[in-house]
Order: structure tokens, then C-alpha cells, then sequence
């Protein structure tokens, strides 16, 4: 069979596997395992709205709790975990609450982000909090991060020794943190004119990378494999998902909407990505454009950087930033990350349909058609 | 030595020990261990003012970043996992980071607490999202959340078995659940006039209940203690934790402000707390102040339900609720709490200094004067 194929046909049979996972892990009568709760007379039921919120997140039902199945992301990062996991000769079956947290974990993050970044979509569905509001969605939020955990403290109960869990524990919250730092520095670059490409970098390990290589390092762990190759799935995780956030930088300017699903460029919300960092960085009159400074040279900057860009706008500022380098810089930094990625699969020594499959995902990622 | 100096001992010698783990999990240089992280070139640093942000709200440094040591907080519940852990057995500091875990949870839930209750004062200084505004706020929140769990991991290191570790895990989660649930209700009864006084039961235990019941939980479990004891420890634990807030519920009324250090009356915010959701329950005239709703006899309401109250009004309220029975009722409740984790720590079958401590801990609770 073809890499390709053999990719599908994990697409195929997994992707169900791992909605099933989740939503058994959103479900009250599983959430509780109740060690010590019920005898204490502590055994508090999950409110139906509650329960609710967490499934409309995740596209099980609608805001009026009605079942219902709608698209809720690529879970790209629990299939690595799988995959991981089978490429070292775990079971696919014992890690799938694991793979099933760190597709929580991710999704509890952008629970928190929507409301941080006021965005009033996802996926073409209003916001949880635009549905319920800011104070539940914060609290939604922490209870998909609670869930989150306790799906993966759950693999204890598939068969995981205890030694193993904690320490996919450790590498799933050393991710959390990242994840938070990396949210920090994205949030705090809003309201800044002098981002660097480095800076930028940072940013994206941790909002992206770190989940990405804990993914990885999960299914890794789970299946007991040893140390040197942990760390080297990891590390193909890590690259993966930076080469994987770059190529979106590139899509977020120059893609087809029609195959990117994205209706907006990044340029009209003025976001700051590493085509648009480089060549502000080496080009005073775009970052005169964007960021509202004054041009070096003293000229005249043609865009208002605080009003809204029109499309004429846009695509000025699209030329402008290719021509400055803006573009192939970004497209080769994916392109080391991804090379980076395909090395340290090669360090990891892994063989069999699921490490091809692993290969072919991160080639399929990086193919994306621009 | 009698009880009460046993007590006051433990909170001498072991306050400063706890204050000094907290400040160590909080401290770049520890928080990532590293597993994979730095291998895979993903070693991200915290940026200080992260770092800032989270030490500001623990009360060890001002908005500026400069040390400090402020009160922040009475520590009751890593004290709870302390002397639960030594009155089982154990080694109080192989449960250090355990305790601090468990305040460290407590304070992530009022930090997003702080927010979605839009209060803008905590301990007498501006809170973290009024410092630093809502998103990094939110941000913080999850970063102290997962601090936390790593917090408790790291047990592990201090000789705990993985065994030990992942059930202790397993209950502070189920207390996140709990906790959540606890807060989904408080924020959905500030919309509503027909909060019954059950539903607010229901609504302590998750927000309060459960965390002091996961305290006791966790340094039994660190102890090793069997499975008994540690159901009595717990069960002891969410007694406590309601007879608290009940107690709290009396004084946050009738309290002396000058004892309680609370300058505002909790019916100035017409804050729904158990002797004003009985008193709705058994007087119709009461329940029309409160929340508003036309009396049922069609008589006038005295009080307009939408103004703030005026001491007057407080005044007149305060001896409503009392004469209605509101008063007795409550702290009935709390003495009926007490009683039960009176009775939880007898079967728990514990004896020395760290049990004593844990009775006399309970006395100076519910002995707080009104």
C-alpha cells in the first residue's frame, strides 16, 4: 500500500475512534471517577447546560443541546499520539484517552483564546462565549482543561503503568505551560510595533510546537518506548507542527480561499506573522504601513496603519511584503522546519504502516496547496 | 500541650515552609522539567512580566516586579494536606508540593473567579486582570492552573510512589470538576429570583466542599494511609469546607466588620447566600425585596430589587431575615456540618499532635466570632 493510502486508512478508522473518546470523556456519567467523591456525600452532578457547553464546543450538539455532528477540526494532534504510539509498538486502543487529551488540551486553548481575541466565530459556529457569555466560557474553559487530565490520568485504568502516566503527565503540562507562555507573548505583541522574527518564533514553539511535540512524545510514552526515542518523536512533533503554523502564515496571505476556508486575510486584521515581521523588519516604509510608524526616510505613508484595510489595501501590501522577501523567507523557514522534522523521524528508528503514515502526515501538511 | 497551641505551632513552623514552596513552583527556573522540552530545542523561557503576574497575585511581589510579602491568603487548605499527611504517617515534605498544589488550584479559581465577577479589589490590591486586563488575566489564570499540576507531579521526585502520585492526581481533578461546577451554578444564579436553598447547597460543596475535601484527600494518599482513612480524611475535609462557608454566609450578614474585616454587608450586592434564600423561601414580602418579584399578596414592595442598598435598607433587611428565621436556620446548618466532620475525623482513627491540631483547626473555624 501507498503512503498515502495508508495515511487514509488511518484517517478513516481513527478519526471516529477519537470523537467517540471525547465525547465519552464530556459525558457526565464518566467525568466523576468518584475515588473518594461519592462517599463523602460530595458526588455533585454535571447542570445539563453545564455539559452542554463543553459538547457544542467540541461540535457534538447544538447551543439548544440537540445532538448533532459538525466539523471540529482536523484532530491532527491526537492522530500523532496514535500513530506514535502504534510506530512503538503500543496500543492504539490503551492510548486513546491520552490522544483524546491532547486534543482537549488544544481545544480548551482556544476556548480561552476566542475570548481573549474577542473572535465571534469558529468554524462557522458562534464562540462559546458569544453563546453563554464571557464568565461561563472562562469556566468552560477550565473544565475541558480539568477533563483534559483526567482523560489522560484515565490510561492508568487501559493497562499504563503508573510510572508511564506521570510521566506523559509531566511532558502533557510542561506543554500547558509553553502553551501559556506562548499565549502571553502573542497577546502582549498586539499592542507592540517592534516584534521580532526571533520573538515571533518563540511565540509559535509555544502556542504551537509544544503541543504538537507533546502529542508526539505521548503516544511515545504510553507505548514504553525508550528514552533517545522519545525525544526524537518529540522532536519531529516539535518541528512538525512550527513548519505546519509557518506554511499557515503563508496561506494567510497568499492562499486560495477557496481551498484555505479562510475568507479574510491575515493583512485586514493587521495580524502579525513572519512574512509581515520580515520584511517590516527590512523595509521601513511596510513598516510604516502596518504598524503606523513614520517611515524612516520621512516620507509619507500611504496606508493609515489604525484604519480598517480595504482590499485594494491588501493587496498592495501583499506585493509589497513578497517583493521584500517577505514570502520566500517564511516559505524556507517552513521548509527547514520541516526538513528538521523529517530528521528527527529518520533518529526515532521506527518502521511499519504507522510510521509511514506519521511520514506521510507531516508531507501532506507541508503540501497544502497555496 | 493544649490543642490550641498544638495548632498555632504548625501554622508558625509550617506557614513560611508552605509560602516558600509556592514561591519556588512559581519561580522560572524550576517550573519546566524538562523531560523533552530541551532536547527538542523548545525550551522556552518565562517572560518576566508572566512571571510577574503570577508571584503579584500569590502576594509576593507589587505590579512593578519588586519583592514584596503581602497577605495572601489564610493558607487553610495546604495546611489541611500537611497535617492530614503527618497525623497518617507521613513525611510533611515529601507533601510540600503537594499542599502548595492544592493552594495553588484555590488560587487559580480566584483569579478567574476575580474576573468573571468583575471584582476589582482582592486582599486590598487591585486584581490581576484590573493590573493587567482581561486576556493576559485569563492567560494567568491557566498558567497557575497548570503550575499546580506540576506542582503535585513533582511528588514524585520527593520519594512518593507513581502509584500514590496518580491517585492523588485523580482527586485534585475530580475537586476541578467539582469547582467548576460549583462556579457554573454561582454565576447562573446572580440571572435568576428562584435559587432554592438546595441548589445553593450544591453549589458550596462544589465551590467550597470540594477543594477542602481534595486537601485532606491528597496528604492522606501522600501518607499511604488506606483506603478507609482516606474516604474519613475527605469526608472530614468537605464538612469542614461547608461549615466554613456557612459560618461565612452568618458573618458576611451579622458579622462585626471590625473582627471580619469585610466593609461591606454581602446584602449590599444582594448576594444570594443561604439566611437570604430561606428567608425567600418561607416570606414572600422578603423574597420581593431580594430579587424584585411582586410580593404575593400584591402588596407594595418597600424596596426597589434594582437600586443598590443603602444602610437603611441593609438595616431593615438584616432584621427581616432574622426575624423569618433565616439566621438560626443557617447556622443550624453549619453547626450540622461541623457535627458530621466532627464525626468524620473520629473515624478516621488518627491520634497525635497533627490530629489534634486538625480538631482544634476546626473549633477556630467555626469559632469565629460573629
Amino acid at each position: 500500500m501507498d503512503p498515502e493510502n495508508t495515511l487514509n486508512t488511518y484517517f478513516t478508522d481513527l478519526l471516529p475512534r477519537i470523537e467517540e473518546e471525547m465525547h465519552r470523556i464530556v459525558t457526565p456519567h464518566v467525568t466523576p471517577h468518584a475515588a473518594v467523591s461519592s462517599t463523602a456525600g460530595l458526588d455533585i452532578s454535571q447542570p445539563a447546560i453545564f455539559n452542554t457547553m463543553l459538547n457544542y464546543h467540541l461540535g457534538f450538539v447544538d447551543a439548544d443541546g440537540s445532538t448533532t455532528r459538525v466539523y471540529g477540526g482536523k484532530r491532527i494532534r491526537p492522530l500523532l499520539t496514535l500513530l506514535c504510539c502504534e510506530a512503538c509498538g503500543g496500543t492504539m486502543e490503551a492510548a486513546l484517552p491520552g490522544a483524546a487529551a491532547v486534543e482537549m488540551l488544544h481545544n480548551f486553548s482556544l476556548i480561552h483564546d476566542d475570548i481573549e481575541d474577542c473572535d465571534e466565530l469558529r468554524r462557522g459556529r458562534p464562540t462559546l462565549w458569544k453563546v453563554w457569555g464571557e464568565p461561563q466560557a472562562i469556566n468552560s474553559g477550565d473544565a475541558m482543561f480539568t477533563l483534559a487530565h483526567i482523560a489522560l490520568e484515565s490510561t492508568i485504568d487501559r493497562g499504563i503503568s503508573a510510572e508511564r502516566v506521570i510521566r506523559a503527565m509531566r511532558v502533557f503540562d510542561d506543554a500547558c505551560v509553553a502553551l501559556t507562555i506562548g499565549q502571553h507573548l502573542d497577546l502582549s505583541f498586539e499592542n507592540r510595533a517592534d516584534v521580532s522574527s526571533d520573538e515571533y518564533m518563540t511565540m509559535i514553539k509555544g502556542k504551537t510546537g509544544a503541543l504538537t511535540q507533546a502529542a508526539c512524545a505521548i503516544g511515545a510514552i504510553l507505548a514504553d518506548a525508550p528514552a533517545w526515542r522519545v525525544t526524537a518523536l518529540a522532536e519531529f512533533g516539535a518541528w512538525l507542527g512550527i513548519a505546519f503554523q509557518l506554511q499557515d502564515d503563508v496561506l494567510g496571505i497568499w492562499g486560495d480561499p477557496e481551498k484555505t476556508g479562510k475568507q479574510d486575510s491575515d493583512l485586514s486584521h493587521r495580524k502579525k506573522t513572519l512574512p509581515v515581521l520580515f520584511a517590516a523588519e527590512h523595509d521601513a516604509a511596510i513598516r510604516a504601513l502596518y504598524f503606523g510608524q513614520p517611515a524612516r526616510d520621512g516620507g509619507e505613508s500611504p496606508i493609515d496603519a489604525t484604519d480598517t484595510m480595504d482590499s485594494g489595501k491588501i493587496k498592495l501590501l501583499r506585493t509589497l511584503i513578497e517583493n521584500c522577501g517577505g514570502r520566500a523567507y517564511t516559505e524556507q523557514a517552513a521548509l527547514d522546519a520541516y526538513n528538521k522534522s523529517v530528521g528527527a523521524l529518520a533518529a526515532a528508528q521506527i518502521s511499519g504502516p504507522a510510521a509511514d503514515a506519521l511520514q506521510e502526515l507531516g508531507r501532506s501538511l507541508l503540501g497544502r496547496a497555496s
